[in-house]
């Protein structure tokens, strides 16, 4: 079993590969002070007998829906835990992916002023990505991820064997963040990206690879600047272009398929604004199109300045500018400030030419 | 003007006496990037002419009552601070007694996982004991206080003046904490409190002084305990049954009121099971009395079954027992688990008989 220790100034935790589901859940050591939060799809999944494991009473099964990651809500996951007898003393732990984690997370960090919590990543977005890295952003309104807090679970297990039974789309999503993180790397492993993905869908061996390098690049940044201040801030790479992808197509678009084409979105911005080298859009797009195709057709109707409007309402943007992750290529991330007005909408325009006309 | 550093492992925060609140608004530096959360009342009362330097535009009115203090109530506090334009490097800046306070803590911790926030307590409660300690309490459903976090304020800003516009009660319910923090101190703080007590009501330069000799000792156990995992605990005193009586009128008694009539029924309980002396009952009732009286007829009716129900509720009771902070006297504060059927029922039971009969 390999462990992975994972700095916080608020408290150091673990990551630790499990061989299935069910030794996940016995690791997790599901006991009478552990209440789960699980996707209530997983029942429906091979998995359903290893969730057998958890008491019918102490476990709150959510939907994990874009919308109820809202913090209304979220209200009747709090009266459930209080009304079955959560206390002091109890912990919680999520089952399930990133919508799951949101939730246990905000959860956990504001009931009683904070208990622990662990997770059981189910999907491989979660498992590659957002497990690490303390966050959880929760929808107020039409206000996408503005309410969170930054509170890390205990202990993170990781069983790669529940890849098998994701979609193919589900298992696209996740390499969303992997291209990204190997992007950022840059060196050797967006080298060993390239191999791993120039023959299609990788098998869940190579994909458990792909988790893993994932992972060791999203520790170096969030260790370094664990509260988003500085360095961080290139894990939002793809993410601008992204998150308008999703808005703008009420979230048609799973996250992770919308982070890709926000990766190409910004190579080709990077390339048209001269901090790409020529050609570099088109190797990036080759590289990744077979991931997020044929979902850019589901933004073909939509007009650019209704996605430059989506790109404002962005947390990261500041006052009269949008804060865009842009590249010289892989391994060298730049934060940009983009004009709404000046560069963004004319940016925008091309990149729906070309990437979804 | 004198500063008061708290020290904490999230950030150190500063309490500043300022000389009106038209002082401390200026103090707090109101300006375009500071969205303020303020006590609606305030503006009926000779406070108004200082508010009229806050923007319209960037400050939400609210009513502070136990109902607003709700997870689902809030929600529309978070609509309307992004849709007037909150963003990354704004402030917030709560003006007003508890309820405002925990709202605007509450608010400023989970909105981009943690904006800065300041505070300007108006109320004496406020002033002496809840603007320091990081705390918010928020209801969820019929649950109190069980959600929240500890996020501290980077300035607190006390104009005693303030105080000279408060009611009667209002004065009380602060003076119900200022109790309990010199009984916990004991000693010199203890005689000093019942030299100030002793001919009525105290003018508001005394009150003022009561003030900072309070925050003086809860800064003692705040700093030393920040997480409540210890001897922080002590500052509960009096909580347990307070807060019991506050549910059981539905808030029919003021939090500060309820807690000096949760002070006498733990030196009640305290001398009843040997712990503290024969008469520490009477010293601290003829002594609290005053502040207190007529509000115990409201509990009048109330079975003491019902009473004992509501403290098991409470969310620092552990399965099978109600973790009461007793006294062997002043000073002398210990933490008693009682048990509902065997103690609880017949100390209430006897409580009722002396205090509200």
């Amino acid at each position: 079993m390999s462990v992975m220790v994972i700095k916080s100034s608020v408290r150091d935790y673990t990551v630790e590969n499990t061989a299935s589901l069910q030794a996940a859940l016995a690791a997790a050591s599901v006991g009478p002070e552990v209440y789960t939060i699980v996707d209530r799809a997983l029942f429906a999944l091979p998995h359903a007998a290893a969730l057998e494991a958890l008491d019918p009473g102490r476990t709150i099964k959510i939907e994990a829906t874009e919308g109820q990651k809202s913090y209304a809500r979220i209200e009747t996951v709090f009266e459930q835990l209080l009304q079955s007898g959560f206390r002091r003393g109890c912990t919680l732990l999520g089952v399930g992916g990133g919508i799951v984690q949101d939730i246990t997370c905000f959860v956990a960090s504001v009931t009683f002023r904070g208990v622990p919590w662990d997770l059981i990543p189910t999907t491989l977005l979660a498992q590659c990505d957002s497990c690490i890295g303390s966050k959880s952003s929760i929808n107020v309104g039409r206000f996408k991820n503005q309410i969170g807090t930054f509170y890390p679970p205990r202990k993170v297990f990781i069983a790669n064997s529940v890849l098998e039974t994701l979609s193919d789309d589900d298992l696209r999503s996740g390499l969303g963040e992997v291209i990204k993180l190997h992007l950022i790397a840059g060196g050797a492993e967006y080298d060993s990206l390239v191999r791993a993905l120039q023959d299609g869908m990788p098998p869940v061996s190579a994909l458990a690879s792909l988790v893993k390098g994932s992972l060791a690049i999203k520790k170096r940044f969030i260790e370094e600047d664990e509260f988003d201040c500085g360095i961080r801030n290139f894990l939002n790479y793809g993410h601008t272009f992204g998150h308008a992808y999703e808005s703008v197509t009420s979230f048609g678009i799973p996250h992770g398929i919308a982070v890709t084409l926000g990766v190409v979105s910004a190579a080709f911005a990077s390339e048209q604004l001269g901090l790409a080298p020529p050609g570099y859009f088109r190797e990036i797009d080759a590289l990744a199109r077979p991931y997020y195709s044929p979902y850019e057709k589901r933004l073909a109707g939509t007009d650019a300045e209704v996605i430059v409007q989506a790109m404002c309402l962005d947390k990261k943007s500041t006052r009269g500018s949008v804060n865009c992750i842009l590249t010289r290529g892989p391994g060298r991330m730049e934060k940009v400030p983009l004009d709404p007005e000046t560069e963004l909408r004319s940016l925008v325009a091309e990149i729906k030419k070309e990437i979804f006309p």
